[in-house]
């Protein structure tokens, strides 16, 4: 497919590595990188480049496999209980000691009694009765290791006892990493608006060395044809693939495809897979280059399923894989029938059961991939999963760490995070996950069987009760509430507090641009029960439609200047430096199971609360209260 | 538990690494290494010493989602297919462009029609339609990354994006590997007799870098005590971890318990596990001090099971998992009931299932862990596994791998070592993985379903015929049978022949001292043959009961002077230099279900077969004819 159409294709992505591969051949790119000799020390995590005969045995002599004396067997013959046999003949010898000549088998010291410079045998022994024989782990001239074997250390450690002082292993293969475009500066650097760290260079050299090759990442090349087409082949000419960086799609200024089909040839620009869809596949000067997607989650996914394969194919080696477990699906994933779709999941081990829960599915979020347990693929022609359906997941934490972490969902706050630090501070094993859907969505979760505690401050406006009346609604059995915190909510507001707001009231001042939280979040609650007790018919709240999903996000909105106030916390207005006018002092709860409470899972949970020093580092963040924390409320 | 005592102890493996943490503790070791400050770029694979809260937001500013143009939302009010509105007021916009001043959404390229110079829609947008707000990756001021973490590529692309340029991380622990004993000489100079290449060395180094620790591996010590105590103390002054290697039994020259009782705290002399047993666990000048059993498979998981999790204490992390897989157990395996028991097995993919193969349990063995696929821990307490039983499998290979593995079982033959070798040099995918039990064991183990191929030359006496009439009696479904070679079989003598052997009459020789091969091996059943027809009485074969189980057995104990000759193929006396008296040619055939010989994975295997190169290697190895190579002979 050449030359480079003004349009992204969907081509299938094994059809698209094939169509690469073909294409790479056609161009003359070297099929593996060359084999090198390096001491058998050097050579862990090295691809061997040819078979590995053994030039020796190990054992190279016969020795005693444990500690006491060698004798004759034939001298042993008869020798019982009641008819001990005195040996004058038998030396004494230790585990690994080379057997002494003329002897034939060893009897263990314990079994052994010394009687003035005899030894006593109670049993007759066979030949070779604990001798290790030459070659019992390694017979000279057999195939030790095939070429193709990622070494390990106990593989070194075989290839030295059967003779190799050297290895001839595969080089490694280099990756040079060339991003792209002119709103991308250096990390390090303080970005202006507009301008965008190079982060994701940063991170596909990681994932190359990872794989355990040599990378190099190139300068910054501007959104140029002619600079962009110089930096790729000063870059082939010294790597054996190239990932160029942004500019794979089919805007103004992406230039890939077209770069790559004038100098070279174009296989693929375009798969069907989410995120990474407007990747490019070709070669230029007989090196593989690979156009990664801009969008960091399609960057990364995009070298993990094109790129890492040909890296491995190079060595001459199998892929890496990823472990896979059984997960049930929290709740009912829709995917595009067209392509195949990377979904990022969290896992939790809840009531005996792995269960999944989508993250955020966009190609700019990469804390999705952060915070990911696994990854789920749907393949092209799968239209999704529906709740509680069984699904592989393959597995980016391993499923005893999973085991050990707290699930946390519903309503975010700070307070949950500085749980998280001090919880993993104090115990590696202990992880706090906590997942943001609001209090009302946590709740659900927990009835649901997909979290251990929901965070909840939801205000009833009937009975100006937080939480529990919601509990009594949701679930039939019986339900703990312990508190985690008193918090201020407040309207957030650009500093100084331009606008003068003084209160709930002025939020139908003509003109006002409010921006609030999502249906079923505590906060959405709380303004609902604060104009409602005020006689204030939402409908005259302007942008009272418009939802954010967290306090940050709102904090974010009137930080852009998109809003001009919106309800949050006290620390969401100071991440943004931003002024605050306080509205109500509201608990805010951790509701679970009761059955659940005395689990050896939460008990570090517990403990924590109690402590005085996690209640002076709360309460120091402002706008806080711990006067209650760790209370049973219910 | 001090001083030493001279009999070793069989703590269990939670007790023990318990009370080796307290006395670390009560000896005043440092809990966790420091922390130090890198660069992000460098700090992948490290762990986070402290959370990584984020110091801005990502992205830092609303831009556009799609390629397309920035409008007013409101400006699109109404418009509809039947009723396009036309605007005079957007800005073209690329994915990425921060959103320009005065625009609220964005419509994707695809959706818009430009009729001089204004942009025609069709349908009313929504604000905030295709923007990327700020913060929605990260917002400033949450929590990024807890303590603890170890840090992937997007871990470090993250935290470079919430404005990280440095990250405080654990340095790397240091241990220092002390090898000790008279015998061992190093990797690299050629071993007399007696003497060992410290091949534990180099393995246990490799293993502490591979958890992303700093080795230091110290000159080998003689078996003296003064002579370890001043390396202990010595390694102690600059490591975070001793591991002395060798010596930690209760033989004549193991000091080890005896001098970390003497220069420290001796926590642990003994544990209940195989292998593994004799290991010591102790304290030296507020550092901690494992003593390595010799043996080499016994001294690999010891650092697995002791070392590891203390490495990855100091660090603050989450020790390494392992995959676990289901498998059923190929056949019955007894454990003792005091210890746990690491079995090394091979997996293999057959008819659906994964099938355990436990390999050779010694110690000494380290080619057992070379090719063991997985890891079979028999806790104490249970005896053992019943043939079919299913078992949990720590992975030590991806289980694709494994799947792609073709799986021989039965007699062995040098030409199955070359054919390995060529598949994977073909195609890094493709595994043939054989284990050795002897022609008739590879039949059952066929019979049984716990292999895809077994190689065969058994002969029957009563027709002369090879390996067909045993598949008639063995197997009540179809199988076919696949001539992989014809061998000359032959006496393995001395070089030179000293004593003069002409063939099977010579055997019967009086004080002639011959080595068999097991039951159920070809070349036992081909001895009893030639016997037969000449009326010879095995029993008048001195040494006819005493059983190698390889080829290379019998050459070795010819080699080591044990034996005077023994039945094998020409590869086996060349191997170790031996001299070599036709006896046989006979036919080595592959043995297999017939519904399996068109299954995609044996295809390579036949391919291979067919291929001039593969057989002029084999007959150019001497003693083998390929004139019958690949032929279906049922």
């Amino acid at each position: 497919m050449t030359p480079a159409s003004p349009f992204v294709s969907d081509v299938p992505a094994a059809e698209a590595a094939a169509a690469w591969r073909a294409a790479c051949a056609d161009a003359g790119c070297p099929q593996r990188v060359d084999g090198v000799r390096v001491p058998v020390g050097d050579a862990v995590g090295r691809v061997t480049a040819e078979p590995v005969w053994a030039r020796r045995s190990s054992p190279a002599f016969d020795s005693a496999g444990m500690d006491g004396i060698a004798v004759r067997a034939a001298d042993t013959v008869g020798a019982a209980e009641t008819a001990p046999v005195l040996l004058d003949d038998f030396a004494v010898v230790d585990t690994g000691d080379p057997l002494p000549e003329g002897y034939d088998a060893v009897v263990m010291r314990e079994h052994v009694h010394h009687t003035g410079g005899r030894a006593e045998l109670r049993a007759a022994v066979p030949p070779y009765q604990h001798v290790r024989s030459i070659g019992e782990d390694i017979g000279a001239t057999e195939l030790l290791l095939p070429q193709g074997h990622r070494l390990r250390p106990v593989d070194v450690a075989a290839c030295a006892a059967a003779g190799a002082v050297e290895l001839r292993v595969r080089r490694r293969p280099v990756v040079a990493v060339v991003p792209t475009g002119d709103e991308i500066v250096p990390v390090g650097t303080e970005p202006a608006t507009g301008q965008i760290l190079d982060t994701n260079s940063l991170m596909l050299a990681a994932q190359a060395r990872e794989l355990g090759c040599a990378a190099r990442v190139h300068d910054i090349v501007a959104d140029d044809p002619a600079a962009i087409t110089a930096a790729v082949r000063a870059a082939a000419a010294e790597a054996d693939l190239v990932v160029l960086v942004a500019g794979s799609s089919a805007g103004r200024d992406d230039y890939t495809a077209r770069v790559v089909a004038a100098a070279g040839t174009l296989a693929v620009h375009g798969v069907a897979v989410r995120p990474g869809h407007p990747v490019v596949l070709g070669v230029v000067d007989a090196t593989p280059v690979l156009g990664a997607p801009g969008y960091p989650v399609s960057a990364s996914l995009t070298f993990d399923i094109f790129a890492a394969p040909l890296l491995a194919a190079l060595e001459g080696a199998a892929p890496r894989e990823r472990p896979t477990t059984t997960a049930r699906m929290a709740r009912k994933l829709a995917s595009s029938i067209g392509s195949d779709d990377w979904v990022r999941v969290r896992l939790g081990h809840v009531g005996g059961d792995v269960v999944a829960t989508p993250l955020p599915r966009g190609a700019g979020v990469l804390t999705s991939l952060v915070r990911a347990d696994g990854l789920l693929v749907v393949p092209s022609g799968v239209e999704g999963h529906h709740a509680g359906e069984r699904v592989r997941v393959e597995l980016l934490r391993g499923l005893d760490e999973i085991g050990r972490t707290i699930v946390a969902i519903g309503s975010h706050d700070l307070v949950l995070d500085v749980a998280a630090s001090r919880l993993r501070a104090a115990d590696p094993l202990v992880t706090l996950a906590s997942s943001n859907v609001g209090s009302l969505g946590g709740l659900a979760a927990l009835r649901d069987g997909l979290c251990h505690v929901a965070g909840s401050h939801l205000l009833d406006p009937a009975t100006g009760e937080y939480t529990l009346p919601y509990v009594d609604r949701l679930f039939t059995d019986d339900v703990a509430v312990v508190r985690l915190v008193h918090r201020d909510q407040g309207l957030i507001v650009a500093p100084g507090n331009p606008l003068g707001l003084t209160g709930v009231d002025d939020l139908v001042r003509p003109g006002l641009r409010y921006v609030n939280r999502q249906r079923g979040a505590g906060t959405r609650a709380l303004l609902d029960h604060e104009l409602g007790r005020r006689g204030l018919d939402p409908a005259r709240v302007s942008g009272y439609s418009r939802e954010e999903h967290t306090h940050l996000g709102v904090a974010a909105a009137v930080s852009a200047g998109r809003a001009d106030t919106g309800m949050g916390i006290l620390a969401a207005a100071r991440a943004f430096g931003l002024d605050f006018v306080p509205v109500a002092r509201e608990p805010y709860d951790l509701v679970l199971r009761a059955s659940t409470v005395d689990d050896d899972l939460l008990a570090p949970l517990w403990d924590l609360l109690q402590q005085d020093g996690f209640r002076e580092h709360v309460e120091a963040l402002g706008g806080y209260s711990c006067a209650e924390t760790g209370r049973r409320v219910r």
